[in-house]
């Protein structure tokens, strides 16, 4: 008998189906579902081809621009997935893999997250999300009270009030630095005698009303790209977010952050906010920030902490104090998604005054009515799952405790990592450690030597070589898909200021080693000798010349 | 012997485990996980509590601020959420849950959610998202296709361009709206000369050098909340979204639209945007779209659909041409997780121009690099997941012939209720459906035959009274928990313009049956009656005045 493939098709019943019958347990798909439940790291082991396949290749897999007009099984359609598509992911939470923010999660997320998916409340109001609303105004007043550290009778007066908001959950920092200087923007300028406010009248008008020639934001050159995309959004214009340098540490400058709002006060540039960073992208550093607030209130602006990365180090009695002045923020921007080993989709911004959202309120007839407390009448976002819901458990489950360990370890690994770079005459360590992030890169030892003692002009050449090296080193480690360190380029004050490619690294991955580290670093130290077999003779011209 | 509560601790070890040894099937979250996979709708209907319970009380279960310092056992916790938080929240997937655009879900979404949470992927950026990339740049092309009916050629060339895109993912429509008027903004007041466009000068430098007063966005009166939020956030102001009269079938009058561009252009306020909605929220109507878009080109503007709810109708070869000159849109904003029955936090905006999003391109040091095809550097948001899997696996699964007829069914469906309130004396039909969307409300007949001949002070005093009835009737049926139908408030052009509260329902899940419908009529007549107790009186009184 010849066996005929099964074809699927899409009939009144096979749809009713797919709403009403659930997948069989030996069914492809479900018998991935219990081999992720039973051992994720094993399935994505498994499952994630380790070498890297160039993505022209893997482009040819999605290529058709046709919606299928021929329905596929389930089945038949979880194998096309594993083959295509999962076998060419990355794997994230791998322990080597410590090049970028994300990690391994707790292993209760994975049944949570389904269990949200069955539920697919919206939290844009009340009607179709009830208790996950109270449940995310309080992850929004645990997470305020983190930072802020007020009394029991604010929490009372203002997490469930309804015309008020500690702050506003979203799907990630990028949104939440945006909500953030919304709220600065329109709190500035807000109404005043007939002018209706720049909520209403836009900035054109606002800024005429006020007087004002400009409006600007100061942030340290270590900024997260998405200041800018706000200032754009905002009509605020990215020119106008203004980079200020930092010192060694990669701290602002203070002294340049002084004349930078001097400046910006004698051209009658108004001064809109200042942002300080608690754990910058690259390197993990933490921005003076009493001294920053101590500024902005002298020149009355607004001062936001982009806490998206650091944030969570608040939960370390041990570290909190690395935070210092967050307390003294108009508005503070944490990902949960990062630092709190919460799946991708969970930022929020916290504002210190419950008054703040008003200035981004929005009401409508079907939805966000007066007086309602839907959460929707002061987000960005409209439609929003209940993610809150998996930092709610994360922090019952994990504890404050639970979250210092994690922390603790982490920039622990850190320090272990960096004094392993120090103790290797061939690399070079560019940033310390303050969090759990540090760059570093490959230098062999007589080069170093000869940086110390050559002019700008030759620290200028030999540091395009070294930047070949660095990019060469970091894209084989990555296609030989044993580990990842990320690269980015910074500038350094020893080499003038200006900008060199680095390694970078993120220990936030509790399952990461320190024998992994050390790994990372022979790898690194056999693809310097490999592309050294090229490099040598420029390097050589170089240092004779 | 005295059995001991066991307490959760904190523990090095503790922790390691919740990174590393899964639920086991038998623990209270396995269970959970196990009824959630084999009867999602069982398991909510038993543990959703049906009558509503005071948002006040919900509030004293989310009412502390502190982060635990004592953990809890997974298990212990999942007892919580069902105990505190599932009980108390919303059924959205019940067949007599007809008041929002939450429906049912197919099965296969529950075990993708959890494997997309277990991937954990980033699509920011290639490097921790590999193959997704391509994925979403694919559901892109797609979703392109199905508005703009390009050739092969053309998706060849543009759909995994770096330097273009043919849309932006984003978790929903409001992000999607305000990714479209961000590029139409960008657009318009591009570099030129010296000036170096708005997006790096900002608004006021810009309509300086263009040499406009202002600029505005002109849309209908049902136009999306998200549009006056998204004027707001990109500076032009919530009062430059002028709303349009529409028309009996709450449609926009076109007369009326080209009055205001004409009125726009005489106050040098350069017209920057026409939105066309295809399915209003309120109505689920759709606007002429191809006169739109002729006026649009008469005023050399961008002309944006908001199909974020009726977009997916172009997948019923029946239904498409409903939509007729969408395709002459510069941007269309489709949500997914409305009429592709994808798990919420799913929605995109596809542009006609492959360039388009050059507009609002950024780059960083770390990631995003020109060059690469990161899809971070053309999006609001930045960390986002790998939803675009949950879209792509349902078009492959579902495929377009299953999404014709459920589209279809949901238009079928809504044109039998609207016939059936039609044949009841004591309903009146406001809004017929377009789409699978009308509104109605209980207006006794005798009362409907004095609307008829009153005068409009009659009316409007008959209306108030009315009102009180349509919100008492929708309150009481939404807390009784066996069905839900939203209101709102819509202007009706009989009633003098004036706005009327009406019922209003969508009619997506499949498995809202007609008896469903015919049950939730008769609940609305007893309710009716109940309150006719108490409202005689008062009407009477107007009757006779």
């Amino acid at each position: 008998m010849i066996h005929k493939k099964r074809q699927a098709q899409a009939t009144p019943e096979s749809l009713h189906q797919i709403f009403t019958i659930p997948e069989a347990p030996d069914s492809t798909l479900g018998r991935i579902e219990a081999e992720i439940s039973q051992n994720l790291n094993g399935f994505l082991a498994n499952h994630i081809v380790a070498t890297e396949k160039p993505l022209a290749e893997i482009e040819k897999d999605f290529a058709d621009s046709k919606i299928p007009e021929q329905p596929q099984y389930v089945s038949d359609h979880t194998h096309h997935l594993l083959d295509k598509l999962i076998s060419q992911s990355v794997h994230t939470s791998a322990p080597s893999f410590i090049g970028h923010m994300t990690s391994a999660l707790p292993y209760f997320q994975l049944p949570l997250s389904k269990l949200m998916t069955g539920l697919n409340q919206n939290l844009v109001k009340i009607e179709t999300s009830k208790a996950f609303t109270p449940l995310e105004r309080q992850v929004l007043g645990m997470m305020h009270r983190m930072v802020y550290q007020q009394n029991d009778g604010f929490y009372q007066q203002w997490m469930h009030s309804a015309e008020h908001s500690l702050g506003a959950f979203c799907s990630g920092g990028t949104v939440a630095n945006i909500t953030a200087l919304w709220v600065a923007r329109n709190t500035l300028l807000k109404p005043e005698g007939e002018f209706t406010g720049v909520a209403k009248q836009g900035l054109v008008k606002a800024l005429k009303h006020y007087g004002y020639d400009d409006i600007a934001i100061l942030v340290s050159e270590r900024g997260h790209y998405s200041l800018k995309k706000a200032a754009d959004i905002l009509g605020i214009g990215r020119d106008n977010v203004i980079a200020v340098k930092t010192d060694t540490n990669n701290r602002i400058n203070l002294s340049a952050l002084k004349a930078e709002c001097k400046r910006l006060k004698d051209n009658n540039i108004k001064l809109m906010a200042i942002v300080g960073i608690a754990g910058t992208t690259e390197t993990g550093s933490i921005d003076p920030l009493t001294e920053m607030a101590e500024i902005a209130k002298q020149y009355q602006c607004h001062f936001h902490v982009d806490a998206a990365w650091g944030g969570a180090t608040l939960l370390s009695n041990k570290y909190r104090s690395l935070l210092a002045g967050i307390e003294l923020a108009d508005s503070v921007t944490i990902d949960a998604h990062k630092q709190m080993y919460v799946p991708m989709g969970a930022g929020l911004v916290v504002f210190k005054n419950p008054e703040s959202v008003a200035a981004i309120e929005h009401h409508a007839e079907y939805i966000l009515r007066k007086g309602s407390k839907d959460l929707g009448s002061h987000t960005l976002e409209g439609s929003r799952p209940g993610m809150a819901m998996m930092v709610y458990a994360s922090m019952h489950i994990i504890s404050r405790p639970g979250y210092e360990m994690l922390i603790n370890q982490s920039i622990d690994k850190a320090k272990y990592f960096a004094d392993l770079i120090d103790c290797e005459a061939d690399f070079e360590l560019v940033s310390k450690p303050e969090l759990c992030l540090l760059t570093y890169r490959y230098v062999p030892q007589v080069v170093q030597q000869y940086l110390q003692t050559a002019n700008s002009q030759q620290r200028s050449e030999i540091n395009d070589l070294l930047d070949q090296l660095t990019r060469f080193i970091q894209k084989r480690q990555r296609e030989s898909g044993k580990s990842f360190v990320s690269r980015t380029r910074i500038e350094v004050e020893k080499y003038d200021g200006s900008k060199v490619s680095v390694f970078r690294v993120v220990l936030a991955n509790p399952l990461t080693t320190n024998e992994i580290l050390d790994e990372i670093l022979k790898e690194q130290k056999l693809l310097a000798a490999e592309s050294l077999q090229f490099l040598p003779q420029v390097l050589s011209k170089v240092l004779k010349s």
